[in-house]
């Protein structure tokens, strides 16, 4: 394989490829980066796989010869990061390998304008095949709805691995809606977006050109009434990096069967192993009716929810707010003892019963960071009974939280 | 005591002394901050002191009652920052004890258009005095050159603890200059700067009005013919922080006597003990006569020496310098064998035979980041024999490396 590109274009394809590879290899090989050349669509293409997250990236490059070799993925990104700017010819020297008992070792030389680095490859056999999705259900995504989604549920899974399919994010597909839920058992974050389904129009056959086309016989979702499954949060957050710089109406294709989910972009293809095991019947937890509710000001109540955080942190992480009716305000207040107080007041638009509850401080900051609307709004049944946060306009996002027992 | 002021002088200066509040105290006062109101001055002085480092800073604010006592430092850093911008009182009522067994605890009020926090604060009487320096010897240097000696030394200090002397600045005054070095054992820095002896002008005295005097019996430095201390390098870095906020004309005085230096600015105080033990002879270190001599862009090598290095942390961290007088041109190259290798060249200004020679490549790195003319000199006695790199023009520094041994 020879090719030649950019400096830029192999150093920000490497670097979003290299997140899948492990930093522990079960086996060498996982180590690489797989990278194929064709000198027939000019096309660079970068593989990584940990054998559950994959990561395919391509890009236009002058491919003088066709070929593929596996390089070990963290020297090649150390080095093309520090190349300056300009040409990079990579060159694979097939068949000369380093000792005669060693056949499948490759020289792989990187030249450019400041000079040349040689570094041992492998032979492309032993890379495993990404998976492909035969029979698969596919969905079409803008960027936009595909990043509130993650923006709105990753934070509230769980990072204790032992929790299993907690440790993801459930997405549940409907004919024209793709719903986000997380949950680490203490609170729970719902998004839901809407989508079209296969089938509207050519963008499917479009992306489909650019990289090996998925199986064809793949049925749309409406003949498949509902598909549910939990895709592990470390295989979203590399989503959400690989769509930071999408345009947000570009279009992803989800394709899913059980076990195995595909996200697919023009240029890319993220591809994981789904999570085991049955996901908590959340919706059941979200009441319908609530005999109060608040709007406040979001940025207003986070930064004052930070600061009164201080004192919380050094006890209980408990923070209590008195939300006032009559006043129409809240106050929030925090008691640390044998260290200190604190309490902020805001106006805020109450109905219902005036109320003293109280929030786990840390839940309570990382749902008011997810909000992303101006103004929120709080409902609330009693003192111990769930409390929602949503957004007042925006996005479709429901973010529950139980309330802590407060002693008097 | 009482005082008001802007969130923003307490949330800097506050950020500021904190840097000297251990985080893990021996003794309680000391996880604390000292603020001291004084009404005549309508000046705020803040205190740290981990017994060993101290710092001290004053700023203007409205002190409304004399008084000082000491906050939990940590607590009341956290809570200042997270205070929205405009006027903070700050109130203690002294006296107001909450237990009557306690008498020393004392309860500090924040009030800001925000929301009110109390914490308990400690009386002033437990918290140590910064140490004084009777009979001291001062130099006044402007920050320029302090911070020019720092950043030209402090890299080259052991961060080894048990290696006691080395993980300091060596500093030597004499009546016009001062001289920092610091080395680890395997390499050397040193940078000479000059300044002005006491005596020169009423900036001594201007510096003194501020903060409490410093005994006024010092001896000016040239009855002292020379003084050497060692400073330890956390204080010099937290000095180094201390500066950065200055102009680079504005006066920094030093005074010192053995076991201890205090540096004084206008409104700011560091005092650190100094380390105990001889420091090594280290200009006897420094050849005299050179048999080669390279003039390189100092950016271009260390880019390509960053980039060699890649390989070069991949085994044993040797670079390989081919420096060919002929061609005027030097060529970095590095082996990793299993792994790779890499090579890069340069034209270089050449006189001397040439040679080969192999440098460790971090404290190439180091030594070259340090530096900070375009152009720097390295000049060669032999492959097995020191070697220094000296700015081209600009201040006074040398860097003395000890090359590694190639096999061939």
């Amino acid at each position: 394989m020879k090719l030649v590109c950019t400096q830029s274009d192999l150093n920000s394809n490497l670097s979003l490829v290299t997140r899948a590879v492990p930093s522990r290899p079960t086996h060498p090989v996982l180590g690489n980066v797989l990278v194929s050349g064709d000198t027939q669509t000019q096309q660079v293409r970068l593989t990584a796989f940990d054998l559950s997250l994959g990561i395919q990236t391509s890009f236009t490059a002058q491919v003088l010869q066709d070929g593929e070799v596996a390089i070990p993925a963290k020297l090649l990104n150390d080095i093309v990061s520090r190349l300056p700017e300009g040409e990079i010819t990579l060159e694979d020297q097939a068949g000369e390998s380093v000792n005669e008992t060693d056949s499948d070792r490759r020289i792989v030389t990187l030249t450019s304008a400041s000079g040349r680095y040689q570094v041992r490859g492998m032979s492309s056999e032993e890379f495993p095949e990404l998976p492909q999705i035969a029979a698969a259900v596919a969905v079409h995504l803008p960027v936009e709805a595909l990043v509130e989604g993650l923006r709105g549920s990753l934070f509230a899974t769980s990072s204790d691995e032992t929790k299993q399919v907690l440790t993801g994010v459930h997405l549940t597909m409907q004919q024209d809606s793709l719903e986000f839920a997380a949950t680490d058992g203490h609170r729970l974050a719902v998004v839901e977006t809407t989508h079209q389904s296969v089938g509207d129009g050519e963008t499917d056959e479009e992306l489909e050109e650019k990289l090996p086309a998925l199986d064809s016989s793949r049925k749309p979702i409406n003949e498949v009434s509902q598909l549910e499954l939990t895709v592990p949060a470390r295989a979203l957050r590399e989503l959400e990096r690989m769509l930071a710089p999408h345009q947000p109406t570009d279009t992803i294709a989800l394709h899913c069967e059980p076990g195995q989910i595909i996200f697919q972009g023009a240029e890319q293809r993220l591809t994981t192993r789904t999570l085991e095991g049955q996901y908590p019947p959340y919706r059941q937890l979200i009441p319908r009716q609530f005999q109060r509710q608040l709007t406040i000001d979001r940025r207003k109540l986070l930064i004052a929810v930070e600061r009164i955080a201080v004192l919380a942190d050094q006890k209980n992480n408990v923070v209590k707010f008195s939300i006032d009716s009559v006043n129409q305000q809240l106050s929030l207040s925090v008691e640390a003892q044998d260290v200190g107080s604190g309490q902020e007041s805001m106006p805020a638009q109450v109905t219902g019963e005036s109320i003293d509850i109280a929030f786990n401080v840390k839940y309570l900051i990382d749902g008011l960071k997810a909000l992303s609307t101006s103004d929120i709004q709080i409902q609330i049944n009693a003192a111990n009974s769930p409390v929602i946060l949503t957004p007042l306009g925006g996005r479709k996002m429901i973010y529950l939280l139980m309330p802590v027992q407060i002693r008097n």
